[in-house]
């Protein structure tokens, strides 16, 4: 049995939590939360700790799953953990990933650990899904859709601006566009002609309706540069109608060989639950991080290293009777 | 640089020599044939040698790819060219794999060479997204179909009735199936209900229509438990829309996670050439196994066992900075 600790108790680690009983060779062993942890409420039987006594942990977890948030939580806590135990985590701040990698890969390598970074669906199995289209066609152009799905940060965005009670973002994927890279067409989009963003938002008693949607349509980054849509709702709706978390996408990749022949790969993924399928993910990533170091590699790695078979817990022969 | 050979100069052998020129990292250096060496015209300048003298070029070659056909070439030939290099193959007889791989991998370690078998997109990308798939969410059900695109097993076996003079066959998904698993339904499907199967004939003068036909549809394995529709063209008609070779599919899967959420997950591909896509897939792979071979491994692979970053010749903070 590998054994499996959990940082971080919100809609991941829960997820994790409960996904993990799938895998007959994996045992969940502890939750760690900042909290107290006679406070926190556990779907399973496992032993709830405070992460400040992690370290009595070192030599009792082969793989701990970290499911802080990116802004603050990983970017703190995986290096620090990755002196005690392989690490997995999901860092989706994509434009900070290189930087992370180099931290990260430093303190596992002088801890003698792996620590498999940036794992989920994007960064994740879209990164491998695009790696491997790039690498068969390299004369090709690949493009990335998202939704329609809750984004978070968003959601989160809208929450903020004052007079808003709760709110839910969905981002949604252009159809028109979808269907003309999936015809084989290489347009250069702008962001507008991608996404569209949809918002369901509750107000607060009194607040001004015209402020907050003009506040939403153009704040920079989030909204500005996107058709926006936003409709003011009860909370009874918002908990009723947009409570669970779905998302999804495509990667979608063009590319040509000889004589302008042209071809054309997708992989889309259509998610009821993004937290559940994220810490799907991430177990089969624990089970390949522990293979891993098992086999005397160390450092940050990321989905590109993984040998695919790593990630299953069915012998090999049968994979290749059934699979292959 | 990575010394590539080709055995064997049809319709994959051709692809090759004319993709391999996209990678910066790969010479092709050889291009091996049981023909008479001179009576091959090429499209590049490359050295063409017969077969039989395939032994002076034992260390003048990383990785020789394997172009024969999967019923009687690559069983024969394989064997005996691991023996002298690492080889790619894209053997496809898919009950047959499990007992191939044991005979190649025998071999293949004795003499100190990776031999990666079966590569392609079906067995090749379409198994490793079947694992992929399945390792993620164990609890769900796989579906494969293929099409529309040319089955030249198929189209052979028209070929073989007496009276045929020429013949083409479709393979073609059936579109309310696909939709079926694409939201999330996993029926069981009769083999009539997965596929249709469309002909183009073209007839020997005098040829005897009804009989043809009725050889056709009843044919057992090829057509009889399909829906078959057969068209009688000229052999104009023929070359003129029917000479390229597309073809493609689908790989759908679909899981539950807790509280029953569900998750479809899909891979497809549209393939104007099917040799020119598998002989990229083919291209990619041997420079894993050059990879594979310089770290020490010795043995048979297959995709599962491949690293996707090993695939690719561009840097690896590269790819994670463009790529994850």
């Amino acid at each position: 049995m590998i054994r499996i600790g959990i940082c971080g108790y919100g809609n991941l680690g829960k997820a994790i939590e409960s996904e993990i009983t799938k895998s007959s060779d994996l045992e969940l062993v502890a939750i760690f939360t900042r909290r107290d942890p006679n406070s926190l409420k556990i779907a399973s039987n496992t032993v709830v700790e405070n992460i400040s006594n992690v370290q009595n942990w070192k030599d009792k977890i082969a793989v701990m799953i970290m499911c802080g948030g990116s802004s603050t939580d990983l970017p703190k806590q995986v290096p620090e953990m990755a002196k005690l135990f392989n690490t997995v985590d999901s860092f989706d701040t994509h434009a900070k990933i290189p930087e992370y990698f180099d931290i990260v890969d430093k303190i596992a390598k002088e801890n003698h650990h792996v620590s498999t970074i940036s794992v989920g669906w994007d960064p994740g199995m879209f990164s491998v899904m695009r790696l491997y289209a790039n690498t068969i066609l390299p004369n090709g152009s690949t493009y990335t859709f998202w939704g329609k799905g809750v984004s978070q940060g968003h959601s989160d965005a809208i929450r903020r601006i004052p007079g808003v009670k709760d709110a839910r973002q969905y981002t949604i994927p252009v159809e028109s566009a979808v269907e003309r890279v999936r015809n084989g067409e290489t347009p250069n989009f702008t962001t507008r002609e991608k996404h569209t963003r949809e918002c369901f938002v509750v107000l607060e008693d009194g607040a001004d309706k015209e402020r907050i949607e003009h506040e939403i349509k153009t704040m920079p980054n989030y909204f500005a540069d996107y058709d926006t849509t936003v409709h003011f709702i009860t909370e009874e709706e918002l908990k009723r109608e947009h409570s669970s978390l779905p998302h999804g996408g495509f990667v979608i990749h063009s590319g040509k060989t000889s004589n302008g022949n042209k071809h054309v790969i997708e992989y889309s993924l259509k998610l009821d639950s993004n937290p559940e399928f994220t810490g799907s993910v991430l177990i089969a990533v624990a089970r390949a991080t522990y293979k891993m170091s098992n086999e005397g590699l160390v450092g940050a790695k990321t989905i590109f290293d993984i040998p695919p078979i790593y990630l299953s817990n069915i012998a090999p022969q049968d994979l290749r009777k059934n699979l292959l």
